[in-house]
């Protein structure tokens, strides 16, 4: 995105207050209150201004960077862009797979990884590692319909709390995050997920916690068939891994199910998951953006980095602008 | 679909203009005027009675069927559904790109299908059958950049004619399906289009001709890489084949697309292609419409049959409300 010279930003609120005073008029007052700053929980600066500026010029009728609605198109990871990743939210959830597996299933109770859910043995889980996590918890998926999927993701979400915020999972997701989606609704955008994330997984919180529905969501999945079962007709998942939205999938799932371009994409530092779609929305023709969380809040969130930086590094060759946690969001998690 | 009886039907004309007659109020006349019939190209009788008995109960809101606007989901197929299948448009398209490819490379020029192509020799192509014309031009777009396909498919349209009716084939939609539509989006539903025809093909006219932007339309697609090509990232074709979004597989790719059950299904008799998906919503829980679109009008349109009359049979056993195209359509064709 090329970058254009602005004067010094007053804030919002005291642009309201100077035209308050200004006309001194409690009508006109009212007014202007009826227009607050749609992103009060992003602090004055360089990254606030870069949204705003995009935002002004891509929806500017008449102007040299105008892009029709249709073609508004916003797409954000999830985990570490939309709520926290650490611990990861799904991965907590194929535990809780396991666990109630092993509940059902008496007989799994003394072999693992059914017996470390059971106890909460997380250090056996540390040393398994994911892949016996994601494998068991796909074979205990594959064994069940969709609707019995669907309760048992319901069901974790009323139990669950973070680990260290003792908190649901619920209230770990970004405020600053649900005021950009609803600023780019405002404006016209279309806004999708597209995550590593399971799609099934997603949407059943997706709406209540970031007002996507589910057929903005993109994610990983499994193969499903079509069966008529006791007289009607379900899809039963397979163990089979049809897409695993990571990397360069990511812009080949969204051409898929979105068909275009992205206009700006959001994603984070961590896993390098978002480079694929980060790239291929800067590869439009026109005016775009890229967003990049960096993870540098350890006291109000988390701290990390990837080994070798090719996120950030990536961010400094492309022109990508980089949120600090830290400083550029005066707020991480609702505050309700 | 439960049936309720209702008493005989009043048209909305007439009742426009009792309403007239008895307020005697110019005022009155022109509020009544901006409410006129949502579907005019529909005979008045079951089949419309059906789809706005249904639209009615599912849009009450405190009423025993009263569906959610975020669940109103409405899915259609496309050739024969919502524009002519004879001949099938996307066929045509790919005899032009076999034509286009030859004209490209001379050397091809006196090989078959190019030959063909070239000559409009439709005989040919009548004895080699689809799988020799879809699988050249498969290779044909696999060694093409998504932008060139796009391109193409433009090209095309603004050529193309159909073959009996000396129209393009823009003129060859259904005037009932597009009312259909119209009628569905002012009562909350999403309308989306899944078909066995290829997905980027459909996504450069389903906007222009039905409204229904690219993230709505579901198709057959072809496995894509994302490549740096001269410095920008894009996404190219491969020709091995991902989806064929044909019978069963149209229901699996509702789940993948959508995420959600549809509320209503409308198809055709023809290839059997839409029996997955009619079934699928009808095994939602609660209300649910299927309609099967009967090619029975030779003068107007086209009339076929399926060997077996299974998708006739099927809507039979199972209560689908089957559309007479010469009976429940006064005009198929828009008009201008």
């Amino acid at each position: 995105m090329e970058k254009t010279a602005v004067g010094m930003k007053i804030t919002h609120q005291i642009t309201a207050l100077m035209v308050c005073l200004a006309i001194a008029s409690i009508s006109a007052c009212s007014v202007t209150a009826e227009t607050p700053d749609p992103l009060p929980s992003w602090t004055d600066g360089a990254v606030k201004q870069d949204i705003e500026q995009f935002v002004a010029r891509v929806t500017s009728a008449g102007g040299a960077d105008f892009v029709s609605p249709e073609k508004r198109i916003a797409v954000f990871d999830n985990d570490g862009t939309l709520w926290s990743e650490r611990p990861w939210v799904e991965g907590e959830f194929m535990k809780y797979q396991i666990k109630q597996a092993a509940i059902r299933n008496p007989s799994k109770r003394d072999t693992q990884p059914f017996k470390a859910a059971l106890e909460n043995d997380q250090e056996y889980f540390k040393n398994a590692g994911w892949p016996v996590i994601v494998g068991t918890a796909r074979t205990i998926t594959a064994d069940m319909t969709r609707e019995e999927y669907d309760a048992e993701v319901v069901d974790f979400f009323t139990s669950a709390k973070h680990p260290r915020f003792d908190v649901p999972y619920q209230q770990t997701i970004y405020q600053p995050a649900l005021e950009l989606i609803g600023f780019l609704k405002a404006n016209g955008f279309s806004v999708y997920i597209c995550s590593g994330g399971g799609i099934d997984f997603m949407r059943m919180i997706t709406a209540e916690l970031y007002g996507i529905e589910s057929d903005k969501v993109i994610g990983s999945s499994l193969k499903k068939e079509l069966h008529k079962v006791a007289g009607k007709w379900v899809l039963v998942t397979t163990d089979e891994v049809t897409v695993f939205n990571n990397k360069d999938i990511k812009a080949v799932s969204i051409d898929l199910h979105i068909g275009k371009r992205p206009l700006l994409v959001m994603g984070n530092v961590g896993g390098k998951g978002d480079l694929g779609m980060l790239g291929y929305s800067q590869s439009r023709d026109g005016l775009s953006l890229q967003l990049l969380v960096n993870h540098d809040d350890e006291l109000r969130e988390f701290a990390y980095t990837e080994e070798d930086n090719e996120s950030l590094n990536e961010a400094g060759a492309n022109g990508w602008t980089v949120i600090s946690m830290k400083k550029d969001w005066s707020l991480i998690y609702p505050s309700n």
